[in-house]
């Protein structure tokens, strides 16, 4: 059995499915990539499948390296591996970017066969029904019937919650971590925000900058210091800046002074040169859709109420933007609908990104779930 | 005695200081003028006179009306006015626009004697500091040795507390409302972003856009609608907006879709039309160094040791930009050091803003307050 340390080499693959995918919103794909990673052996009756679905500005680089001197592991090292919570000795992982993305999946950045030339704007809205049945061509593709697991944080968490509405025969656990089923209007507000800042930057020119040689550069970087902000607890960015100064004395100016400012410039700056805009407000927009509730009469227990999936709630305590709250909600609908759910509150500092930081209990509490699922040796 | 309503028709004035006014930074300016209005009488000892101070996108026009047809009244008109909590049948209330404004006041729009221009981004950073020594100015101009109150809300609290710690013989009473002893580390955060929005708009031109006859009108909408999200609490944004869409069905493009969406979009074009962005950014950084902890030895009780000034300090439960918890500092802090406070946290829905809106447990609050607030007739 080959082993998946943070230090293993993985190769991405590229897997084209060449017939028309019809979006929700009634356009038509001709074909499409998702280009993937796996980790693990799958077993003789493909009953070990696990989905790792991202959030996002997540990629399907979820474990090990791809080159010996990357600075980083796979966003999701410290959960997918050898030994680790979802344990790649005893399952077969998947990690994807998802269609729309912008790491190697059909999306605005890649070519429109109508025209030659690469999507930009004319790249569809993509919601999360649309990932889920995407992924359900994947499994098809390596002919798994049924995931053992599909496992999600944030937006990813999202997915896993759909799968169970989707298809639940096709899921036997959903991990649905850090989520919510449904934004609040506060989430849709700064989504929306941050969608404004790229639009009405002048590199934007309407989705089409490639054309143009250039990129929405400060529209996007604006959109991720503010949303870096909001994935970050208050307490937390406290302990960890302060009112810290770069010097000892204030400089009147707009310079960096406090050391957040840095920070925060330094993370806008580096997303901004990795990420693709079309791709962020797009990704945006999956998540102001997403509303089985509304679909289901307003009701999320009725949402659930076919579900056979058994689900692993987690959430965390000073994340605001996806507030404990609202993964209680989940909870309740759940248990209300007499499904099987397993639900821990972690104490946490981090915020959102708790979800993919070192936190034992947390990392514990996934661990004891997924080795209770039962796969064939 | 004139009343003063909400229909009273007031007329700024512009008063004028001559001397060269030394900056915390060290520039001077060589003359400066501070635009006002007063609202009732002073009486014949100067002893009811309150200064209202405002936050970061304030004004002069506290109350009444500068036309009959004018949409809406000054800012505080619920709170300022006969009969209203601070009274004007009994107190002489001047409002101002701070030293660096837009309204009025000598600013980045007003003219640099030295270049016959704008100052534009000449113009230096102004500390709440200087904006209290500025206002001991305003004060001497009256003959007002002493203020009996010193009133404001969040960036205005901040200048109510600064007064009571570097002038404390010059005022009785401060109320500082839904403010804090300096800022979080979200919150420099905050306004850095919104700070690089402007910064980093094309339209900008290092901060002498009104030579280009330009403005940067993005950047300042971002920053709004950025802000304006962290005043409103989460639950009061969801009560009024909830996920109410504009039509029936998705759009799937990046029109307004949520009537959040709507609402943050008008609130950013109004500002931006309004605002000027060299002002928006200096106050942002007023409220950034803003910090007598740091000046008093790390210690928010030394900085209050001296002071005779009695205290009222509100704060509202959704506030999270401004919470509780920084009151309660403050408080501590002021019991801590013997002195005389009162301190209501209100229950409201209406996070930061909650400080501007009507709500009778915090009115009554206010005017219980001041109407202890001794006066000679």
């Amino acid at each position: 059995m080959n082993k998946v340390t943070s230090t293993t080499l993985i190769t991405p693959q590229i897997i084209a499915f060449e017939e028309p995918f019809t979006l929700q919103n009634g356009s038509v794909l001709p074909r499409f990539e998702l280009i993937i990673e796996t980790y693990g052996e799958l077993n003789a009756d493909k009953s070990n499948a696990v989905l790792i679905c991202h959030a996002l500005s997540g990629t399907h680089h979820v474990a090990g390296r791809h080159r010996p001197d990357d600075k980083h592991a796979g966003w999701w090292d410290n959960m997918v591996g050898s030994g680790k919570p979802i344990d790649t000795d005893k399952f077969f992982v998947i990690g994807l970017n998802n269609l729309g993305g912008c790491a190697g999946s059909t999306g605005p950045l890649s070519q429109n066969p109508k025209t030659g030339k690469d999507y930009g704007a004319d790249f569809p809205l993509v919601t999360v029904k649309d990932w889920v049945r995407s992924q359900a061509k994947l499994a098809d593709y390596f002919g798994i019937k049924t995931w053992a697991a599909v496992v999600g944080g944030s937006l990813g968490g999202m997915q896993a919650l759909q799968w169970s509405i989707d298809f639940p025969e096709r899921v036997r656990h959903a991990l649905v971590i850090a989520s919510s089923p449904r934004l609040s209007t506060q989430n849709i507000a700064f989504n929306d925000v941050a969608r404004q800042a790229i639009l009405t930057d002048p590199d934007f020119h309407e989705g089409h900058y490639t054309r143009f040689g250039t990129k929405p550069r400060r529209g996007l970087r604006i959109a991720r210091m503010m949303g870096h902000i909001t994935y970050l607890a208050e307490q937390g960015l406290g302990d960890k800046f302060g009112r810290k100064m770069r010097e000892d004395a204030y400089k009147y100016n707009y310079d960096i002074e406090f050391e957040v400012e840095s920070y925060l410039r330094y993370q806008g700056d580096k997303f901004a040169d990795r990420f693709d805009a079309n791709t962020y407000l797009l990704m945006t927009k999956a998540l102001d859709y997403f509303d089985p509730v509304a679909e289901y009469g307003g009701s999320l227990q009725a949402a659930l109420a076919h579900t056979t999936t058994h689900f692993f709630v987690a959430s965390f305590s000073s994340d605001w933007r996806f507030s404990p709250k609202r993964s209680q909600e989940l909870v309740k609908a759940l248990i209300g609908a007499g499904k099987n759910v397993q639900y821990i509150e972690v104490e946490s500092q981090h915020g959102h990104d708790a979800f993919l930081m070192e936190d034992k209990p947390y990392l514990d509490g996934v661990r004891a779930y997924m080795n209770n699922i039962k796969v064939s040796k």
